[in-house]
């Protein structure tokens, strides 16, 4: 994931919101012969996580930087912890540090926002934590990468690679079933049907019409229990609505396959890193 | 702030990135002809923020929708009021409603927590609150547009907009003064100088050498006290470090003009819209 | 599939690969008032595809380009008929013509290929015609609209929405199992896993350890009907390798749910459609 | 043709469009260590074509491939023959595969295509097969190279590199003659002009007005043959409709310098390449 | 020439490039309501150009802005004149004044310098300025544009739509009639050959290896004169070098079809136009 | 300034509007094999300026060019001078030439326009020339850069980076006070108001309301002097209007801090250097 194709062509647009037309402080103090030291340090624990990317973003800049990393992603790190050690250039240091820090930030926070819930559900219990599609417009394929890191689940990444049918697909098709039925004819057979399920009726009509993914949204834990017995392995099963870190293994005993938040990104603080030179 | 031109720019691959090749739901079920109402409401009280944004996230669909707004970027919203009325097709409300929402409650979402801060500051002192550059990559218009409207002062853009002297511009330089005094020479004389400091010595070297904003970083209450003081309205003073809402009347307090802190992007939770149909 | 936003995206691109700088000839003579009526006309019989992106190359050229359709994406058309009538800016219609019809050719081109893969499977037999990624770079959203328009089952859009074993993937996991496991543990649940089957061995492993489809990889029709014994239902089975006209039936009676060629892109001749003024 | 900087343009979409978020299959067997060889391998005859691209797709992806070519653009290979040997990062080889191959299979394609109508021509005759604008949307430059690279005199880029007149023209300009002489008048001296003529009489007008190239449009072997003999050397002669491989060689005793025909790109199927590990 | 889909693509770019993150002025003071009337005046003589592009400025900016034109491209206008009428949204007409202002005032003086030029050559001659490829990087489109509007026989657009053979070209091909034959064998019949030439002699050897065009490049009079007749119609002539509007009447009188100067692009003035509200 | 991720951004966009398809004439000349040598001569007076640009010109084009520099950005260079020795790929560094060259002379030209400028007011003024943004449509980085090579003192980069309140926003605003008023209380802190004055009230109002930067628009000298000492170093003076070689020294003479002028760049020639081989 992440290749470095796709790094590239967000980090160079990124490079030109922050830098714009020059670091009119950088570019009038660093000569190009100035060299500097510095280190990636982590002042919380967490996850670490984008450190390919933090590198590109040094490497657009400058032929100049060299990067040795101590940790790769999805190491456990610790506050006090070194990441990495840079030595180069200057200017592309000083220019490159916040937005390679924006990026490593944000994603090591969801990387170890998601970590903390996979634990709070425990090694003993099946189910997965997995994100959703609440994410920040153009920044996605980062935050999707740091839930993978996390050790989620990571759910479809968008409309185009998995049918998810709600409410209002079922009144256009008329029902729930009559929905599945049509999608399954016209999409790829490489591709899963999910059903968002409000009622046991309605995950008794999914399991009956053959749903790949059935969504139990916003159930109790007692009620998500029977429909986990009603679905009987006969599809995945993805626990929905009121996820949080104190409710999360309550529902992982249901028994579910996937429990899904948009918390895990859209909430996780960004991780405290720091550039020390 | 926001023209129609720079914001498509942004919704355009948004929408590649969440649609991709097609919705393959919604492409499935609805026909051209089928036609939806839904409404914008709120969950939580707030700030609304990113209404044009939303706009553009279906124009830029569909000819198709038409919406009816009843807020504007900036009004305080309360759970349960109806932000706007959308009517059109179906297909592409359907399509559209992910990433208009994910617009529309981060810069909400961040609005709000910008709004707080000010609150908390309190009408009676002349503190403003303001950002930093540590932004989302690739979504920083939106977040400083949301700043503004939260009612912030906004920090500058970018490292382009506005010399900002750090420690290790000092060391590049030799000392405060020359590294001021050397950007002076070479910048726009429509860009401002701001010197970061640590200490006392440093905040009277740079007003001093005539620095048009001091940042106070990471001082105590007592020690910005003195600063502003030491300044005596020769600069703009701006306090950094250790802010949040507890923190900040008191920081205010000193009677510094600005305070700036990353808390009201990075960790401003998104807010909680949801459009019903 | 095909969203307004996505056909422009590349109908742009395409005009400015044809227009360039002005068309020449047509920029010294057509002034901004002459008008033009032309019919759109097939030479050939098939399956139109193409008409909205057809639509888009003119309307990104002029407003005053008014287009009546008398058939949509799908229909038969016979040598002959006239799809669509153009009216409006004579400029614009000479020079949209050759992009327009480029786009359209091939569409109709590929849709009638597909169609008659199906036709020769026939409606006895529940198999399925499908594509492969053997496509032309940077055209792959039309050649897989137009294989869904023709009535296939389209397979998976990219290496990112569906999970395939090859060899090559077994030899780096150790065996076909590991790398099932492996993918499975990864991957989001949103995801189907399809393994690359050269032998009736395989295919009992692929079973064993739950492979969504299961590709019969140039097997004989023998082979492949023992495979679909083997696989019972448990998985979809697919069939791939030395698929054409007339061998699809034959492969289609083993009882496989897809079969999937390159051919109905690759080799699938342009429909010859003409502008007539 | 076909610089690094172009070439890496089509590259870099092309391998968006087929990996985008991640091979989900290789990025999760395959380390950053794991090494592959592999071998590009031809099972048919032709004329090979696209190696610089083919380089391209994974240079983009990774600095550790190396790639040793056997053969160069334009070369004739037989079916087994060894092309290339890659050997460097596995993910890189595997992630690449299918891009690099259906670029070098389609420019193959057309060269092998091409080079059979020159072929079909001889030597004897100085006829030279060429191409026409009915090319792949955002794909043309791979094949007008290919046509290059197959022997074949290329036509125009575009419609701004040549002008060419046809019947709306000459509709819009009053007459033949006239619409020459407005367009010499206009276009850059730089320029050539092609007329399209249906008959001798079209033909005699189009050499007293001085047309730089005269397409003699869909007329018999014979007609041609006279219209040769009245352009006598004047212009440039194009013949133009029902060109295939058993026709042209009829077509070129007429005595035309150029013979186009859209069947070399549109009709060219791929060439059958594979990359054996 | 300059379709609307090429204008936008420039337009959007510059409009990003003086806008940005937005007009701090007239965002803060202009309401959506607030209308402004405005006229396009000359402060000086000329030739006005690139009002279709003025216009798209303003269009991409508002749906709120009405233009009325009293002139159109080519036009002679008088210092005085009222060239164009706005009226419409306050906010969009003073952001986009600048910008507008900016292509048109280049554009109006390019053409006025090219029409200087060949005002300077006279109605009795038939020399005809052009230009070069001495233009602004990314700019070409329109200065290419304007030279045409100001009445020149425009030069070639780039490097691949006509051959010209240099110095350079020449020591690689071995000598002048192998680099045009070997030239010709390969590039598209549609495409002219021109030979750059600094004596008689190579400007005899051009004609007998049939150049199209031959550049007599940095001649005396008294040569050029020599060569006209030496070419005797055989190719196009085109004078090169030292070409001033006191020399360019002169040179014209040796005879040549084209005298080519960088001059009316590179060396043109800006054409006084303002945007009086 | 002018970081390589933004010059490589505009390199390649002029290089495809140069290049295009490919270089029809070197393409078909000069092998892989074939190198050449070359200098960057100067054949006038004149500063330097966009070296950097000039060689990412060639290293986009191929990995083997070497280019020496003899100079940098900034210095004086003499006619005859050679500025930068080249080694390598024959074709690379004749396809580059024209575009490397189009930068270099552009950007050395407007050095050097600016510096007479500079020149002109002379050491004992403090007075510094600035430009404007009458820039040419997406070259304005490459413009501000060489009036910042050529010792200027450059003026805002766009709209965003400084409030500049002229008539219009006045009319808008009810009166001069309640503009900067407005924007102040709405704009960062680390943005600087201008006001643009056409009267010594209007000065006297600015500097009431505490303006940054007052400009004194197209006054006499006389009347400016009057300004500054109204002023009296409460803000920065800026003299504007019927600024050339000729009126600048005398303007300084009125004790402002900058004057600016749109000549240094819409008026400067291009400097002509040469690439001799």
């Amino acid at each position: 994931m992440l290749d470095r194709f796709l790094i590239d062509k967000y980090v160079l647009s990124a490079l030109e919101e922050d830098i714009g037309f020059g670091d009119i402080t950088t570019d009038n103090l660093a000569t190009e012969e100035d060299v500097l030291e510095a280190k990636l340090n982590t002042r919380s624990d967490g996850i670490v996580c984008g450190l390919k990317v933090f590198e590109r973003v040094f490497k657009n800049l400058s032929d100049d930087v060299e990067i040795k990393f101590y940790f790769k992603d999805g190491d456990k790190i610790k506050a006090g912890d070194t990441i990495a050690e840079l030595k180069g250039s200057a200017s592309a240091i000083l220019k490159g540090e916040r937005t390679a820090l924006n990026f490593a930030q944000r994603m090591s926070g969801i990387a170890t926002e998601t970590r903390k819930y996979q634990d709070a559900i425990g090694e003993d219990l099946k189910a997965r934590i997995s994100d959703t599609r609440k994410t920040t417009p153009n920044f996605r394929v980062f935050e999707k990468y740091a839930v993978y890191v996390g050790g989620a689940c990571i759910h479809r990444f968008n409309l185009a690679d998995c049918a998810m049918i709600k409410d209002n697909h079922i009144k256009l098709a008329g029902s729930l079933t009559k929905a599945v039925e049509k999608i399954r004819k016209n999409i790829s057979h490489t591709h899963k049907i999910e059903v968002e399920c409000d009622t046991l009726d309605q995950v008794k009509e999914a399991v009956a019409c053959g749903a790949d993914i059935i969504m139990l949204d916003n159930m109790s834990c007692g009620t998500m229990k029977k429909a986990v017995e009603i679905i009987a392995g006969k599809a995945i099963t993805e626990a929905s609505g009121n996820v949080n870190l104190s409710t999360v293994h309550a529902i992982a005993e249901v028994g579910v396959d996937i429990i899904s938040s948009s918390a895990i990104v859209a909430k996780a603080p960004t991780l405290d890193l720091a550039l020390d030179m």
